[in-house]
Formats: structure tokens, sequence, C-alpha cells
């Protein structure tokens, strides 16, 4: 059974246009309980709409509560992010551990990520009430993290978790041409470049073409790439044979005007 | 050795506001070379600055570009966020897919992460350019990234191919205090606890102070902790004892009195 989706509970956040982008951020990789603890400015805000950018249903549901141990009553696991060292003495993870700690919670139980306001953080106090602290290897040179983007590193790998491939809404790949496809369009090629003098001198030509096919090869061409540039190789050779029939035809002019010129 | 950390391409990115986002991600973990293909509105944009929150440096070293294919001159490996479906048949990754392939590449090799503009994305020419489609496994009800965050998450996937590890600034965790230390703590709360006439009937006392046992060894306590812990069951005890003496006493001095009333 499938562990219930974590909460996002926000202590003391400040601006509302932060908490729109939260909200965002959990609807997309399927979050929806999103808790506030003593939000500055009150709550709703009308600004947080437009960052919710259509996770308003996000939104509507959020709870407000005035207190921390009120906001987490209900859960059996609380990871604290903080890129702060504490005193605190909890396990310290990344977000790929804390999710994995996550997913792992069977049953009924209920978890909650939380983060702390824009400029203060989490006090020592509410990680105390955390079973866990959660810190982003962030480069040390640049440690603040903006808190939506937070929020969506935890949530992306909270749905890592479950959903870790590339969505199926892309066409399969198209397999690659066999061999005897791909052999057909050297051949070919081949021949024409044996026309053309390219493989010059001739004790390369070995090593010239086995370099050739190599460097094709490694693009994995499928059935119609592959008849695509036999189309091109064809058209390339016509080309030239056009190019040789119109410096035949026009020295055989020029010919002709010579001897009608000498008639 | 380890390989260059992929610059970032904005393919005609409109809001300068998110341009700025999107240094402030990259700093975050460590990415600097930042490419712009015909931004809307020109650059620089004074707006870019305070949304990069202390990133100036990598939208000071931003680079404007007329087209892609100029931005991306120098670079042998382009993968392309996009969250539509593509007919480019071109591998599809998720970001840790991603990260790892541009982590392998080798020496001097330089890669790239393309993201579309907010409102249009990329046109199947640009991807067209790419080696690979990157796609995060977004909840299927709401697939649209904010910009800074599609970045922030293969920025932070790239940085954990080299750095998944919590950081180091926490203090190391205390080892957990020695079954002989937990031992003493056991023996001094079952003796008091027996004292109080806690464990009845006796006949369960022999499970109940397994199960009491097994309940605090999940916390893991410190030999801190312990010493602690060992303080609380002494005062309780103590307090016990003085509620016990305080009654006692009390009861003498009814007495007292009782006797003395009666003379």
């Amino acid at each position: 059974m499938k562990a219930h989706p974590p909460c996002v509970i926000l202590d003391a956040p400040q601006l509302a246009e932060n908490i729109g982008a939260v909200a965002r951020a959990m609807a997309n990789f399927g979050l929806s309980d999103l808790r506030l603890v003593r939000p500055r400015d009150g709550w709703p805000q009308p600004r947080a709409w437009p960052a919710a950018s259509g996770a308003e249903s996000v939104l509507e549901a959020a709870r407000v509560f005035d207190t921390l141990p009120h906001a987490i009553a209900d859960l059996t696991l609380v990871l604290a992010t903080t890129a702060r060292p504490r005193e605190a003495g909890l396990p310290v993870m990344t977000p790929r551990e804390a999710a994995a700690k996550l997913a792992g919670l069977g049953g009924e139980a209920r978890s909650g990520l939380l983060f702390g306001g824009e400029r203060a953080g989490l006090e020592t106090a509410d990680v105390a009430l955390c079973q866990g602290i959660i810190t982003i290897p962030v480069d040390p040179a640049r440690r603040s993290l903006n808190l939506g983007q937070a929020v969506i590193i935890n949530a992306y790998e909270w749905r890592m978790t479950f959903d870790d491939r590339a969505p199926q809404n892309f066409p399969p790949p198209t397999p690659s041409a066999s061999g005897e496809a791909l052999m057909g369009l050297y051949e070919q090629l081949e021949a024409e470049l044996d026309t053309s003098g390219f493989f010059h001198p001739p004790e390369k030509r070995e090593a010239m073409v086995r370099n050739l096919r190599a460097a094709l090869g490694k693009a994995g061409f499928t059935d119609q790439e592959v008849r695509t540039l036999r189309g091109v190789v064809t058209a390339l050779s016509r080309g030239r044979g056009k190019v040789l029939a119109k410096i035949a035809a026009a020295r055989a002019a020029a010919t002709g005007r010579g001897d009608s010129a000498e008639d």
C-alpha cells in the first residue's frame, strides 16, 4: 500500500506570493495538504492566488494553525528542512533520503514536511518537535534557497519514489534499423563513393570504410532514417550525374556550335 | 576528472524576474554559465537583479545570443527540458538520468540544459538541435512548472551526482549509549516502579518490563540523554517521596492538633 503523500507545513511564512508558489510546487508533484502556522499577514491573502498559477485547490484547502504542535498533532513523522547547524541531535538527511523515509511509512500513518519562514527559518524549539532534519546539498557559497524551491525539491523527490520514469505521453522510441538495413545503406554509399573516387589512396579504403560505418552506426538510425539517407545518397549521386550530364551536354553543344561555326 | 557543470540556456525568456530566479537556482547548486537567446525585453533588465537574491555574478556573466545554434555552438551535449510530446525521436529521460549523462561527460566536453520561454516552451526545431529530452515526472493534472523551478530540479540533480550527502556543517551525530548504560536506566526505572506498585498484577511484570524496554530502546538515547532520564526518574521518585513525607507530616500535624484539641 502506498504511503499517504506528506503534508507541507509552513511555519510563520511571510509573503503570500511564496505561499502561492509553494501551493503550485506541491500540485506539480501531487501534494495537496498545506498547513500554515501563524502566517504573518493572515490568511487568506489574495496575492497568493496568482502565484499558485492553477493550484487554487491547494490554497483553498489550506488550513491555518496558531501553534506548530496543533499543526502536526495528527502526524507520526515530521521532517524539518533547514540549512543551519542544529544541536537537536536529530538524524540529518538529504531530500532523497527523506523521501524514502516518508514513502516507507505504512498504512494510515500521516507525515509532514516542515519549512520555516523566509527570513528567520525554523527555531530550534520547532525543530525539536520533528523526527529528522532535511538539508539540501546546496553550494556552500550560496545556501539561501527560495521557499518555493525548497518545497519543490522535496515534493519532486517524494514523487520520484514512485514515479521515476519519464512520462509516457511521449511516443515510444522507434527501434533502430536492423543490421541488414544499415548494411544496405553502407554498401550503397560506399559504391557511390567508389564511383566518385572518394577512397584514395586505394590501400586506405578498408580503414576509411570501417571508420565511416562506425561513425554512422553511432546514430542508431531508425528504418525510416535509413530510407531517408539512402534517398539522400541517391539524390547526391543523381545530382552529380545530372551535373556531369549537363557538363557533357554543354561540351557537346559547344562542340556542335564549334562544328557549325566551322561549317 | 569531474565533468564541467552544464550551462543553462533560456530560449526566448519573457520575464526578467524569472531570469533572476533561474540565476539564483543555478548559484544554489554551483552552476554559473547562463545563456539567453533573444530575451523578450532585451538584456540586461534591472528587474532580474532582486529576483537573483545574491546570485548577481551569474546575471553579470550572462551572455545573449541571437539564435540557438550560436548559443550552443561550443557544446557537445545539449538536453532540452519539455513536458510536451515530441516527434523528435530523441531519447527521453528524467532529470536524474539526464544528470548522470551530463556528469559522465569526460575531459573538456561542455554541456547545456535548454529551457523554453514561459508561454511557448520550445519549438520542435529547437528540440531537434539537442541530443535528448528531459521531462520532469510531474503530476499529470498539473504539468505547468515555473521556469526557475524546472531549472532548480535539474541543477539539484546535477549537484546530487557528486554531492549526495547531507552537508557537513552539522555536528556529527552523538553515538547512542551503550547497552550497559541503558540497562542502568532500565533497572533504576524498574526498581522505582516496583516501589510504586506499577507492575500489577505481578505475573505480568516480565512482559511489562520487556515492552517498556523495547519502547525506550527505539529512541537510541545518547549517554547524556540516559543521564538526564536517570535524573528524571530520580526526581519523580524523590518527588513522590516528598509528597508522601508531606502527607505524613500533614497527618502527623492533624493528629497532633487532634490530640491537643482533646487536651
